[in-house]
């Protein structure tokens, strides 16, 4: 199946925050259980400076999200930026979390001309490591008792992917 | 030598700013060269939520900053918080690192009882790196091409000190 990816718009907040509601949304990122509407509807009206929100759209709706976070005001970090990506549960492992990142590493590299891009992902996450992984993003650490998870403190990998910009 | 630490206030400013000119302070972190004041004064005057800035002082002279930046809003990682640290350029190597490391510690177990405590430094600081390793520190990663610094990237370790909190 092919998604269409855009940059969300305020009006996406409802079906945005329905992804962060899924169980297994909050169990693989570190989001709350109960989001609320107007949280959703606030980061995507007024994100903060460098940040570009993306989503997956199959046939229309909705179903996955990825946020690029850059450091628009921190100079000496300028080459680099973080990634969060949520798919909705019920989407999961039918190919929207690659479409996101393709979508979020041709950002990165054809027009932002990035040279790190950086993620955390729950040592258990498997099936997302082996996406980061083809993406050429590779383990730099672990960090322990990086997030409270379900009851407990959870060890998170330290992944980036890193190239050489492009030159003149 | 004693130092005293205490919390900065914003008439701190042109002593932080002064700290922030020196080429080693900038060598061992992130910020750049050439900060204006007013850039001090205002992360004094009103910092981000959460953060809790610490100067030490020597006979009321204000030599080094210490900045804890815990994650108020961030409610799955509360447990954590990260640390940015400088000591002005002819005050290093004299315990003052140590002084503001050690409040920032007592702080974080003690009472604000944090679990886990972050921080980054550049792989060739090693006077930095031993005194990490000192309050139990330990290198988590290393992140590739961390930061731009005079004129080449930098890997930078990822560090953390982390501790069950103290129970009931």
């Amino acid at each position: 199946m092919d998604f269409i990816v855009r940059r969300a718009v305020p009006e996406d907040y409802q079906a945005v925050h329905r992804i962060f509601t899924g169980p297994k949304v909050i169990w693989g990122t570190a989001q709350l259980p109960f989001p609320s509407p107007e949280l959703w509807h606030k980061r995507l009206t007024d994100p903060a400076e460098g940040i570009v929100f993306l989503v997956a759209c199959a046939s229309e709706e909705v179903v996955g999200h990825l946020g690029l976070h850059t450091n628009p005001t921190w100079s000496r970090r300028r080459h680099s930026a973080g990634i969060g990506m949520a798919v909705r549960d019920d989407w999961q492992g039918k190919g929207v979390g690659t479409a996101l990142m393709q979508a979020a590493v041709d950002l990165a590299d054809k027009w932002l001309n990035l040279c790190r891009l950086e993620l955390q992902v729950y040592v258990d996450n498997e099936p997302a490591t082996r996406l980061y992984k083809h993406f050429d993003f590779a383990i730099e650490g672990t960090l322990r008792a990086y997030v409270f998870r379900d009851g407990q403190y959870v060890d998170a990998y330290s992944m980036a992917r890193v190239r050489n910009p492009t030159g003149i």
